[in-house]
């Protein structure tokens, strides 16, 4: 008898028949023996729906308000999941996250999970009970509802999984499972068996939709084996995304990633004297706008040149700041170039095999795409290169590392 | 500075537009120095929307997750009113029925509120804010989300009021106050000024569907003054439903109310053995129907006639009840007639006022209506008749008593 946490996102809940589908997939992990909490996410539309009613009071509605409009979402799904096992004959018990209890620190619409009560949950899974807790929300320590921002409920999963020392947490979701690079650009993209978190967490992070950034980096520090699967399809194992070990498959790339949102900001001939990145970025942090890759070349006349990427919402701000700066700095000229975008090798692999990213070059350099920066992690190479090569690049990477092929 | 609760309904609050309205009349008796505990049902629509949901899911969905599912109504509405008083720059909270926290009995569905924490609100009031809290709704010992059952918001207010002993309780609807009777059916009907407790028990129990009983009883009991006003009128001073004082003014009727929804069951000829009402109605009782008017007459050859009205809804299943009992007790027939209706006159002057019996039944019957069955209590006397004089009667009873005119 082990605990499986399932999560299960908006289109999976999102009317009452996929909740119904939800109810039966979960029945049958507990005939196989198995014991199971169920997180769910809002019904699809219906967050939305909520920032709408909020929107037409004010564009800035207070936080704390937003997140006790935005955490009745999850609470619906609860109780219409909770009703429909109880319909079908097995006993259930919805939860709030106040009612798990799920405590949180106090940063409305992106509060961080605490501790998580686990005695309440324990003691229904004991009784035979499916337990189905609302995902996305907890409370402080004062009782005032929080929300976990976006994709929150995939980290109330993975945090509840660690609590319970859950065998596995499997994030259900409209995909079957972590492939090598985009499936619609890549019509041989081959769905992972395995991928480690390690991985996984540069994919996130590099426009990779399958999960939360924050889910993964919380299931890796707390070792909890994540699985993510389709709630749609019933066959397939998904795609386990656990801690590297020596038998998992000995592949150097796991795969490509890519991100069309990329905007790039050069200044040229800045004189180059100690601090001069901070003076550079400082403004830009101010305005609350996230830099990416940031590289630095130094000139041969005591200037230096200076590039970084934004999101490319944040082009025209950064432009403008970037135009002060430059200014001020006494800066030769500044250019910028919102049609770029970024692409990645993303393997564990990588580390003990050298010659990865000459071979990267090489592939794109064959096919005529010039490389505009790079930038590289352990686990990671990426480039960035003009948009209109983007779906060339990756098919010629895919090709050129043979990630149709399992390992 | 005295502190006032209002409660707004499901049409006040309908839509972002007409909360802005509440927000504006709440922030107007604040700059009048008074302090406000602001009480909200769902959004117009809202509860039955979520029902929608349940009954695709089942006909019986489970109590405690429907007050799961229910509860979620008022929580979207504090959220939303919350913030429009932030937004207008007036400080406010949200509070959920768990966040106050009102404690209630596990009945889910139509729980009753056991305590009402007050110290949070207390202290928010104390700093000035405007504390919004979702009525309907509270939590039982264990922390089980529960609901007080349709009209529970005015029970909230009610409640609240009583414990933090507020000055008055002001019902926000879409009626401007208590008229002498329905304005659709007397175009002179006159709106109260004042009315007991006692009278407006009388006429919430017999259809008027201004006040929930439940919230009139609670105020009575714990003598919370409680007064209906308009929420789409700005002026007027409603009606204030009060303990009876010698200030008052001296009317003897004070309304008419009436039901549409009345059935009559008769069974003539019950052999007359001790315990036989008990025998006619305890089949009733069992099957959950409610039973209003009893009449029995004794005939002069041992036998009993014995009359009870239901609700017509429950014609059907108690004439079919009815049809067992007759036969079970020896009755020499059973009838029943769908097509009744209940006119009542109530006033707490009736006491000291003789002969107003008498003077209804001549005011009907100089009209030629017959009268089915009557009932009286100390301050109301209810007469059945046929559907088709109902208005008639009314009009008839409004005239004859001259309620147009102000005592």
């Amino acid at each position: 008898m082990s605990l499986i946490v399932q999560k299960y996102g908006g289109t999976s809940v999102a009317n009452t028949e996929r909740i119904a589908n939800v109810a039966k997939r979960v029945i049958r992990f507990r005939q196989e023996g198995h014991d199971v909490v169920v997180v769910v996410s809002a019904l699809s539309g219906e967050t939305n729906r909520l920032i709408e009613l909020a929107k037409e009071i004010t564009e800035t509605p207070d936080k704390r308000e937003m997140d006790v409009l935005l955490s009745t979402g999850e609470q619906v799904t609860i109780a219409l999941l909770a009703m429909t096992f109880k319909e079908a004959g097995q006993e259930a018990v919805s939860y709030t996250g106040n009612q798990v209890r799920i405590t949180t620190d106090d940063s409305y619409g992106k509060a961080r999970i605490v501790s998580i009560d686990k005695e309440n949950i324990q003691a229904d899974l004991k009784q035979g009970k499916v337990v189905v807790v609302a995902g996305f929300q907890g409370v402080d320590e004062t009782g005032n509802i929080t929300t976990l921002g976006r994709g929150g409920s995939d980290t109330t999963a993975v945090a509840l999984a660690a609590a319970l020392k859950a065998e596995e947490c499997q994030i259900y979701t409209d995909v079957d499972g972590v492939y090598t690079t985009d499936p619609r650009i890549v019509s041989n993209a081959r769905k992972l068996d395995k991928i480690t978190f390690e991985e996984m967490l540069e994919l996130a992070s590099l426009g990779s939709k399958v999960l939360q950034i924050r889910s993964v980096e919380f299931a890796g520090k707390y070792k909890v084996p994540l699985r993510v699967l389709s709630s749609f399809e019933d066959s397939g194992e998904g795609t386990l995304i656990t801690v590297e070990d020596n038998k998992m498959e000995d592949a150097v790339i796991a795969g490509i990633a890519f991100s069309r949102d990329e905007a790039q900001i050069t200044l040229t001939g800045v004189p180059d004297t100690p601090g001069v990145a901070y003076k550079i970025l400082g403004p830009v942090a101010d305005a609350n706008i996230e830099v990416d890759m940031i590289v630095q070349n130094i000139g041969d006349d005591g200037t230096t040149d200076f590039t970084f990427t934004v999101h490319r919402d944040e082009y025209k701000r950064a432009t403008a700041i970037m135009s002060d700066t430059a200014k001020r700095l006494g800066a030769a000229a500044h250019s910028g170039d919102n049609t770029i975008v970024k692409v990645s090798l993303v393997g564990v692999g990588m580390r003990s095999h050298a010659g990865i990213a000459s071979k990267m070059f090489e592939a794109l350099g064959q096919e005529g795409i010039n490389i505009i920066m790079i930038s590289t992690s352990e686990i990671k190479i990426s480039v960035v290169i003009d948009e209109k090569y983007l779906e060339l690049a990756v098919r010629t990477l895919h090709d050129a590392f043979e990630l149709e092929k399992a390992a």
